[in-house]
């Protein structure tokens, strides 16, 4: 069967000078592939008319379906509104359904006084040849279009650019349509998780395996801060079939990795250890300084995690280290803040204070300043505390303050894993 | 003076199936703008050889520079490389100094035992028509190549996709050639954020002013979580001139939106709480329950942060609240601990724990579950504390689960804020 591709188009200056990072394609190229339709390009132009123009021309000759999200917002410049009109024929006219819907927003919802602005008003202006996506969570409409080239119908589909307002049309009324208008093959994705090997050891070792994959069957290589998830991705009309194969490689590709494989999902390493922590009936609680939250944010941030995760005492000032973590001042005085003795001070009376299964604790300097030759930026001390004791660790992160908080925390959850999956 | 217009290619299936997030060309854009160089467009692409080509055709037609990240990897599939050889001629050779560097990594920082394997050899191999770019943080050069387009000279820059590579060779060589090499114009930015006002409201404000702008400044209203940044961009040629005239009307501009402006300098919530907190030597902390440590991350996220924040304790399970945070037990099974009395015990106990002179306290249900009629999903408590008194709120979101954490943060952070300046 042949592949149904999609482009994306988004709109807007911001994206251009680097103002705002764009989050929108990554959330509609994954609703699209789960469908069976394969982004084929995503492109991102200016608030500029012929740059608009040029884009949907470029993209309607490529792809049979195209995204375009932004330019819609009451403060846009007037292009997109009146560009996709003249694009596409037709004349804006004031939908009634729309305008009820904004009214009711700036009434109930917003709770403005006054008569409706002009430019709200504008909102609920339409291009006569598009059908209109009621937007529920938001004044601006998705638009729907279709169009021919080279003798094949394609789709246009026109969002807002606000996240929550193009996610909740994507997910209720674009999918949809597109599934019922479009015959889709199947694409299964299959994903692993390693830690501690790198991209090209990996590689090496199942170089063999990867080159007797047939021609359907993909394999990548998706590393990140030392963990490297492996995704075999397999595309074909008949879906039976395709799962017992995929399932099958998938096994032997596991087989191969094992010494490195963390978990046989597409999940995250927070989502790895919250799956574990539940499994046994265990909570965990982080004591941090260098780190200031970051960890108990990543273990706080999935729905359901007050199943596994109860709380934390974040000392970044040394004063709450001695005071709530009854660290000794002398320690602190003699080794510093940054040291063996101190991070396992702080898990023994986490371990106690907050009364979980497990602590994390942090403590380390992650830059740009504060270093010194014994103790240089990047030196990060970690210890795991349990009923068995308390280990720690120590490493020499060179990245920046960022990553190196972010690496410390995928180490600390790391270690945190294998504490618990030791002796399984 | 014309214009500088820059692409941006992305290569790789993993941001066209939404697995990754591009973040690589929000940096690329904010460094060209810095230096006068417009982003006209980017693009992203799968491992795909026509494809990939076909970019490279249309941005050098349409732009003078082109920035390629991506495809480089060891793992890469063999796609990249070989085809800029053909798309700019010459052949694959070996360069010794990047071979040289290659084996200094493997020995010495990631410290691999055994012989160099193949296919990180093959990283050292470049197109003898490109000028080397070295990368000092990992294996995969970048590559910097010329090219006559309908008369105009290109320029076109393969860099890897890692962040952290890509980010080192942007700032260290890429940039400092590119300036060399084109007469760019300037290219001024003046930001402002306002916090609780509607976007809609604000164009009104200050419609008539925007009319009455010169063509070559343009402002950008940036919305974000009930915060909306208002952005002027000025082009030209001198430099003094457009920085009196910028100067001018943004002072007209934060004279217009007073009542709602936070701050007259491109910085976000948190850096501006730590900006007023440091200059009157003033410090903060959080106790936290449904935001779970995000507060305290985004107060300690950038350099300079100890000066200001001291620590948390996150009492994301009832327990934690009543053993550390002194939460009376007779008001948690009266009311709840998503309640005024709660967050304000929270702020009362936590000042005296942390010593700060300000407090942030949370408690909420940020759903998906555990909301009932009375408290739905998307009900928060917030309170600051400080030594004049104890204020709570509450506010009713009604996102998803990031974000009403994230719309929390942001009110929470403003509401301390607000404290801060009062009266001044």
């Amino acid at each position: 069967m042949k592949k149904v591709n999609a482009s994306i188009i988004t709109i807007g200056d911001e994206l251009l000078i680097g103002q705002t990072i764009d989050t929108n394609s990554a959330f509609i190229a994954q609703e699209l592939n789960k469908v069976g339709i394969w982004v084929r390009r995503r492109i991102a132009v200016g608030d500029v008319f012929d740059d608009i123009w040029k884009a949907l021309d470029e993209e309607t000759a490529a792809s049979e379906i195209v995204i375009v999200t932004g330019g819609l917002g009451p403060t846009a410049d007037d292009i997109t509104k009146p560009l996709l009109c003249q694009y596409f024929g037709g004349r804006l006219v004031e939908n009634e359904e729309v305008l009820k819907h904004i009214i009711y927003l700036f009434e109930t919802i917003y709770r403005r006084p006054g008569p409706l602005l002009d430019r709200n008003r504008k909102q609920a202006e339409v291009p006569d040849t598009c059908a209109v996506l009621m937007n529920e969570r938001g004044t601006a409409p998705g638009m729907w279009f279709t169009k021919e080239v080279n003798g094949i119908k394609r789709i246009v589909v026109s969002l807002p650019g606000v996240p929550f307002e193009m996610k909740g049309l994507i997910e209720k009324q674009v999918i949809l349509r597109l599934i019922t208008e479009f015959q889709t093959p199947v694409i299964l994705h299959r994903t692993l998780l390693t830690v501690g090997v790198g991209e090209s050891m990996l590689a090496e070792k199942i170089k063999d395996w990867e080159e007797n994959l047939p021609a359907h069957i993909k394999l990548a290589y998706l590393p990140h801060y030392g963990m490297v998830r492996l995704r075999l991705t397999s595309l074909g009309n008949e879906k039976k079939g395709l799962e017992e194969e995929i399932g099958r490689l998938f096994s032997e590709l596991k087989e191969l990795v094992k010494e490195w494989l963390v978990i046989d999902e597409d999940l995250t390493l927070p989502q790895v250890v919250a799956k574990l922590l539940l499994k046994k009936n265990q909570t965990v609680g982080t004591a941090e300084s260098c780190t200031g939250g970051y960890i108990a944010h990543l273990v706080s941030r999935d729905p359901g995690s007050s199943n596994t995760y109860k709380g934390s005492v974040i000392s970044y000032d040394n004063q709450v280290k001695l005071e709530l973590l009854k660290v000794n001042k002398e320690t602190l005085d003699t080794v510093g803040a940054v040291s063996e003795e101190v991070v396992k001070q702080m898990a023994a009376t986490a371990l106690e204070l907050l009364k979980t299964d497990y602590v994390i604790t942090t403590s380390g300097i992650l830059g740009p300043d504060g270093g010194t030759e014994q103790k240089p930026v990047g030196l990060i001390w970690i210890a795991i505390g349990s009923k068995n004791g308390i280990r720690a660790n120590h490493f020499n992160f060179r990245f920046d303050r960022i990553r190196n908080m972010e690496q410390a925390a995928i180490v600390a959850l790391e270690m945190l894993r294998k504490e618990m999956v030791k002796g399984e």
